[in-house]
């Protein structure tokens, strides 16, 4: 393997594949990153096992300035490398690899590189009867947000840490649940005639490496087959293994009436919840207190030992019975983040049944916060 | 105690103060923050028994609003009342006293916060008999820039993670060393006629607290009594403790000859020891040779395990005899920042003794860091 390549090009696909790659793996040649160059591309891999990136750097590619002289491939310490690649002193760069060392030099610097054999690397997953349609980056990227905060970060009920994607036609139903709270967003695919019937359930950790390489992107192709969800953004392709597994029937958790409701815009409710927060965090149960009644709403937190917060909320409407509700505001928080910028409503019946936090005038439950209360004396 | 103050105000004054504030204390009290209201200013003291930081907001303060109803005092638990301060949603708050409670209201918010009496406070050092003098803050950011790297964070020998300030007239002599290097920096103040005589060693992390205070100000008077260093800054002062015991006598660790010298540009070696350290500090010893012959200069550093790196350095000059030494690549990063900027001389004599980088054409060791090398095999 010979080649040389701009330095700035090559960081940034190294940064890419550098998202799969962890320090804490099992399996010790995961923490190198993999780089095979064939006759008119550089190919790089990383992965821990969960998902992997592949990114591809073309020889046609003008930025990129890749100068093939012999195809081969190496796996080399990720982190170690990178660094390397960040430090070195000039624009380009040239790798030649020495048996299973790699020589990279670049201005008057050169470094000696111990590597491994690229046989030694795992094969990423083949994706046989997948089914695709492409999607537009912003409405992936905005149905993983709304739903990504209800995901559990607990494995004992390792289910419960994905997102349970139902694909119809053109509608996809994506539904969180950490058996406290649930977070639900339905769209209707736009700009696709593809028809996809699937339900399949991602780890929602998945998406933290995938969104940062969403970002700016305009479509993505998804391919689902029964093992693995493959997001290709083109020259970058990620692989995302599924939970294996049944989604727990979440459609007859949500209320269908209510007896309170409260509208009220969602960043003042999230500066009041986090003034409230203040002093929940510092109790032993973390919970705050919503009055609502005669039109009013007050909002309070107490910790015993360092004092009481109260405030009246600006809410634009409290209408419905009289309700005194007690419930973790870090949950209200996360579901009023994700619809900032907009007036939300909530709905209410019981004091002891979840509650709902809908954009104003969403119907049909296709933006949904639920939340359960807790029980106070 | 009952006043109202600009919110944005208070929040500077309180993060100020807040720098000397440690939520590791063996005294409970000094997690709270002082706060004395006169009849005509507002004072906010912090403290950690090393270092306090006093802040007074006058009346008369046209951006703070400090509206003054009944003079008084309390202290808060700090890290929360200022969290507090800073979530209120007015632009304006008001705070008043009900016994060892605090209410603090600020729109339709109100917290009620529980705090400690003052009289349970510490009391701020007396400057008796202090020696005074008015330094320019730039002057003073600098001196403690150059020397603050090289003083000892291990507790071992305590007198060695001090500063050690000689001041004689109108010249100020800045040492560190913590026996592996050591760093000089002599001044002669500017745009002053005061004259002290005297010899202190302060404490070096207290002006990683300082240093940010000492920022966009002019100039800056400092007292010096026996046991404290008062720096004041106007509105704003600064106490810390001062070291007790004899600093050791540096001047004779000083080489005054060399028999190699290299010339290069700071930010270039610097970013070379970079490179080597990145395969340093892979090894068991953290050690980079350099090697210099025939009017060139090899820079190299290895790792057993993950490989080397080797670089010819674009030196302005190199003259002398010929040197193979190695070294701590972290003394020689800490050295060439704080000349970043400047050309640099290297002055070797063998390469068991320790070498000195200078800026170029400096005399006097008016600029000076040494570095001891690492005997290799």
């Amino acid at each position: 393997m010979k080649f040389s390549i701009n330095r700035q090009a090559f960081v940034k696909a190294l940064n890419d594949v550098a998202r799969a790659i962890s320090s804490r793996t099992t399996i010790p040649i995961l923490t190198n990153i993999k780089l095979v160059l064939g006759e008119d591309e550089l190919v790089l891999t990383g992965s821990n096992a969960d998902i992997s990136i592949e990114s591809r750097i073309p020889a046609s590619d003008t930025n990129a300035k890749l100068v093939i002289d012999t195809p081969g491939g190496i796996t080399l310490p990720a982190t170690f490398f990178i660094n390397i690649v960040k430090h070195l002193p000039a624009d380009d760069l040239q790798i030649e690899l020495d048996g299973m060392r790699a020589l990279i030099t670049s201005g008057s610097a050169s470094f000696n590189i111990n590597g491994q054999d690229i046989h030694n690397y795992p094969q990423l997953p083949e994706m046989e009867d997948a089914q695709s349609l492409k999607v537009s980056a912003a409405q992936l990227i905005e149905l993983i947000a709304q739903t990504k905060i209800s995901a559990s970060t607990q494995e004992s009920r390792p289910i419960l840490t994905g997102i349970h994607l139902q694909l119809a036609g053109q509608s996809v139903k994506a539904v969180t649940t950490d058996s406290h709270r649930l977070s639900q967003r339905i769209v209707t695919l736009t700009g696709t005639d593809d028809q996809v019937n699937a339900n399949v359930i991602i780890p929602a950790k998945s998406f933290n490496e995938l969104q940062p390489l969403l970002e700016g992107k305009d479509r993505v192709e998804i391919k689902l087959s029964a093992n693995q969800a493959v997001f290709d953004l083109g020259n970058t392709v990620f692989y995302s293994r599924l939970l294996e597994g049944n989604y727990p029937e979440t459609d007859r958790l949500i209320p269908t009436e209510s007896t309170t409701e409260m509208t009220i815009d969602a960043g003042v409710l999230l500066a009041a919840i986090d003034r409230a927060s203040l002093l929940s965090h510092e109790s032993r149960n973390n919970v705050v207190q919503l009055v609502l009644s005669e039109g009013k709403a007050e909002l309070s937190g107490t910790s015993q030992e360092v004092g009481q917060v109260k405030e009246e909320l600006p809410a634009k409407t409290v209408v419905g019975e009289d309700l005194d509700i007690s419930f973790n505001p870090d949950y209200v928080r996360d579901a009023l983040r994700v619809l900032h910028g907009k007036t939300v409503e909530l709905k209410f019946t019981t004091n002891l049944r979840p509650f709902i936090v809908i954009p104003e005038g969403e119907t049909d439950n296709r933006q949904l916060q639920l939340i359960t209360p807790v029980r106070t004396f």
